[in-house]
């Protein structure tokens, strides 16, 4: 090696050794006599001192020409700082190196993005993703790679552990039914056919549980060509596990212990087992959406059964029309928005598809008891602001919020709502972890699809055709679609979706049937799942399983917000090179190759 | 779980407990009393007795109707065999399980491929393929699949422990320079443009060691567009590495370190470290091959300076030619090799450009001595044919066999048989391992393009365009590129490349030379390496790297010579299902918006 030690290892313990250490110039500081830098590696900063007796004066000379991301080998004497110039924030901060000699091993230009910049200096992305190897350098992102190199390993650690095969699955294969679309990808050899990058390896690791591996894990690259997002990108990485001769709690208690250990080894914090479980019906009823964000309470109040008892022509009419009215009490909410802050929240809402915020105030009342007051109040009676002050658990200082409409639109509504006062009151502390498991999804829901009017209204599977519905609830099949929940399990981390998995149909006579209710035929089914049809009728063995996203894990471990600062080389629409992703041209002979099979 | 064990677990102590496996019926025999039937999972095998007096009539009635491959749970006694019937070849033989009840999980149908059929009663591997799921759950190929997890997850931990991070590089890039054809993806977003899939993540591991990653690791998928071979998948597998601030043996010794760790823990193989080391050139001349078979002996003989001493015309016509004369001395192998089997390897070497076999058996001579001779010994004076018996050292029962061609056509020929000869020789044990590297290779090769006939002649990257020279040779770049050799390595086992790596050019200045020798002219490098010449102008490290075929790799650890035997889903050109991965038709929809991008 060209370095004998690290620039982030250097302690007071080391001061009389002779070390040689190689990095980038991080920073430099001429003091007239010589040169201070701060040499930055992965590791950490070590200060380099270019100074007499220690450093002659041709190396003191030659420092001088040093730049910001120049990059040197030096060789020098550790010593401990002098009694003042200790720097408690560096971990090598009680030592310098005193540089006896050193070696320019590359220059760099001015840098556009500079690794050292405090966040408030940086440039806007955009540039730090046209320049991402400056912008790679900075230490929060090399952070996030090893936090996402740690979070990957010990889940790799905790598998192995338990029993399971690291199993390759191919990136090159067939058209799979996962809902979003294809990447395609030409074939030379076989003209006029198309390989199909995977949207999941949800085939292939059944097909293994049927091939006898018993318990299978991958760390998988999977692939949608859809549009980006901020929280989305179209080539991404899923945790993906299989066992077989399970039931629900066997996932899920695997996966608890997995959260344990992850959560203990990564963020020192523990986690009681089993992780709390709610089903899909109570988080909508309670939170309005499928991963309730449990940090904090804020729960939701069913208004319906009184709501109508009111001269409100919105409440009323809603709930004639079949619909629900909602609400969320927020505690001392009213101190927190005033009028102008509730105008806010009306249109807030309107982007979740409400035509308006109906809201009441907790206020003293005459006899000091808490009292509902609104620009609405006047359509209720006395007796009716009680109840329902009493049903919300309203006292003075709170606020409270509606939403009538829909069951969905209320949850919507109600959600955002929820999700929105929880950050910008503080309902909780940001580096709160909560894991919690939200199970028995609906098997069904009615297809809403833009694109194909025909299949609106259809039956579309909520998971995927190969999940399981409740044993209990078998019959429901062909009798009440609507009704028949499944052994379908989410992991929930802080109000995000950080996993999702389900026990499979492992009889063809189930598999037969649902596909029937999703309108799949024989022929279709045959031609897009033929080698798991014939499988399951070779010896299939029970399986379930579950895929956990790793870019989300590593957001939500690592407390950060954009999906790109945990990819090193992301999707970008704008920036055209390879290092941020966007497709290149390719040359004359590649494309006549291609368009002579795609031109059909 | 369903089970309380496994199928390969339970031992004599475990007698008198009450246990429930789950399995695939492996084999059933019936006694006429009752039913034996030995049960299967990934871990091993346990007979079941469904017997009298454990096992309820019911029970032993509803076992009759099992059959191979159906899928059951089952719970009862674990009982100590009888003396006499205990199975040694089975890890579980001391004990049998006596069914108190079980449970058909699954029915099968008759299987075309038996998991549990000998080698020799297997089909052929057309319909092992197509009924892939059945194929895998063959013992064998479920231990090739272990290795390949257990080599892969020793690999992982090892990187670990030596500070590397592992970092997902994009499966959805842009063209690399690897040489091979890339897929290529057509975009929906980005109209007219495609990415390529990667040939290796080169150029993004570099960039990486110029963002300061500093010891990165990556198990790779890469792609190459090229036809199927028995040992190429143009899905592959790559154990990909690259440090900073170092030095070739900083490498190599790395990867000594990697080897002494498998071959231990895997094979239970004490290495001798460091790995032994030759040169390119060395390894040419002594073999004819530069990842030689070092298992056994029988070095090459050059007698190109003596050769043209005889009478015999192809030898002198070839040496005045240029061209060289070597041989091969195979110990006792005229005795192996009888005039016929002469004939046959003459028909060997013909088809590697070979017109002809000169060979000489070692006989008793007049004195004792050992003589050759040959249906050409009348060309060669007795002085000639003496020093070249001492040169080869042959004796009495040798087989002397010659190349007479231009230097690589002996290389060839004479590499061909060597091979042939010590494997039908039995030269070496089939389960040794040897490990060595082979380095300097030259940096440039005059290209062989017969598609393009104007590359033909020119020079091309023997490893890629950003191979470091030797520093002793940077001169050469100029002025004898052909004598130039490369800071380059290779990894060979038992006579195979497991893996290749080099130290990388981080200089502007040397990698401008070296693409104009190239012939690759500024804009091209730009608009094909742009990104990686821009972060070679900010602050480049010294930095190098390694790549192991992972594949290739769990063949040799296995002795495995089929690739598609530690590859579960590998492709192949005939079958047409995912599960082979050939690829399938897409839909109307798709295909149409893929031609209106790709026809223009």
């Amino acid at each position: 090696m060209l370095r004998t030690h690290t620039c982030g290892e250097l302690r007071e313990s080391d001061a009389g050794s002779v070390v040689t250490l190689c990095g980038w110039v991080d920073s430099y500081r001429d003091h007239g006599g010589g040169l201070f830098v701060d040499l930055r590696d992965r590791y950490g900063l070590t200060q380099i001192a270019f100074n007499p007796p220690d450093t002659p004066e041709a190396f003191i000379e030659a420092s001088k020409d040093l730049r910001a991301e120049f990059v040197i080998q030096v060789t020098g004497n550790v010593a401990a700082r002098p009694e003042g110039q200790h720097n408690p924030k560096l971990a090598t901060g009680d030592i310098e190196l005193r540089a006896t000699e050193f070696k320019l091993l590359n220059k760099a230009k001015t840098p556009p993005v500079s690794p050292s910049a405090k966040v408030t200096d940086l440039p806007g992305e955009e540039l730090r993703l046209e320049h991402r190897f400056l912008d790679l350098r900075r230490p929060v992102m090399q952070r996030a790679m090893m936090l996402r190199d740690k979070l990957t390993k010990r889940m790799r650690d905790y598998f192995e552990e338990h029993g399971f095969i690291d199993i390759e699955t191919p990136i090159l294969g067939r058209s799979t039914p996962e809902g979003a679309r294809d990447y395609l990808v030409p074939s030379r050899v076989h003209h006029g056919h198309f390989y199909a990058l995977p949207q999941s390896p949800q085939l292939y690791k059944q097909v293994l549980m049927m091939a006898g591996y018993d318990r299978y894990v991958q760390v998988a690259r999977c692939f949608r060509d859809e549009d980006l997002r901020a929280d989305r990108q179209p080539e991404f990485t899923q945790v993906d596990l299989e066992m077989a001769f399970v039931e629900q709690e066997d996932i899920t208690g695997m996966i608890d212990g997995l959260v344990e250990k992850l959560a203990k080894e990564v963020l020192d914090i523990d986690v009681q087992l089993p992780l709390p479980c709610m089903t899909y019906d109570e988080a909508m009823t309670r939170f309005g959406h499928d991963a309730p964000d449990l940090r904090f309470g804020l729960e939701i109040v069913d208004l319906t059964d009184i709501a109508p008892q009111s001269d409100f022509g919105v409440f009323k009419s809603v709930v004639e029309s079949g619909g629900h009215v909602r609400a969320i009490c927020v505690k001392k909410g009213a101190e927190h928005y005033s009028r102008r802050g509730i105008d806010a929240l009306t249109e807030f809402v309107k982007g979740f598809g409400a035509k308006g915020l109906a809201w009441f105030r907790g206020e003293k009342g005459p006899e000091g008891n808490p009292v509902l007051n609104s620009n609405i109040a006047k359509f209720f009676s006395d007796e009716l602001l009680a109840e329902m002050g009493e049903r919300l658990g309203a006292e003075e200082g709170d606020l409270i919020l509606f939403s009538a409409d829909k069951w969905l639109g209320t949850c919507k509504v109600l959600h955002a709502l929820r999700t929105k006062i929880g950050e910008e009151m503080k309902l909780y502390d940001p580096k709160d972890m909560h894991f919690s498991w939200v199970v028995e999804f609906p098997m069904f829901e009615r297809a809403e699809d833009a694109d194909n009017p025909q299949a609106e209204g259809k039956w579309s599977a909520m998971h995927h055709p190969f999940t399981a519905p409740l044993p209990e609830h078998l019959e429901f099949l062909e009798s009440d679609p609507e009704k028949c929940r499944a052994q379908a399990y989410d992991l929930v981390i802080n109000g995000s979706e950080a996993g999702g998995g389900t026990i499979r149909i492992h009889d063809a006579e189930t598999q037969s049937k649902v596909f029937t209710l999703l309108g799949i035929d024989k022929e279709t089914a045959q031609d897009r799942f033929g080698f798991l049809l014939e499988a399951l009728q070779y010896g299939a063995p029970p399986h379930g399983g579950i895929a956990l996203g790793l870019d989300r894990m590593v957001m939500l471990f690592g407390g950060i917000d954009n999906i790109r600062d945990v990819i090193a080389f992301p999707k970008t629409q704008k920036a055209s090179d390879l290092m941020t992703g966007a497709p290149g041209t390719v040359d004359a002979r590649q494309l006549k190759e291609l368009a002579v099979k795609v031109d059909m």
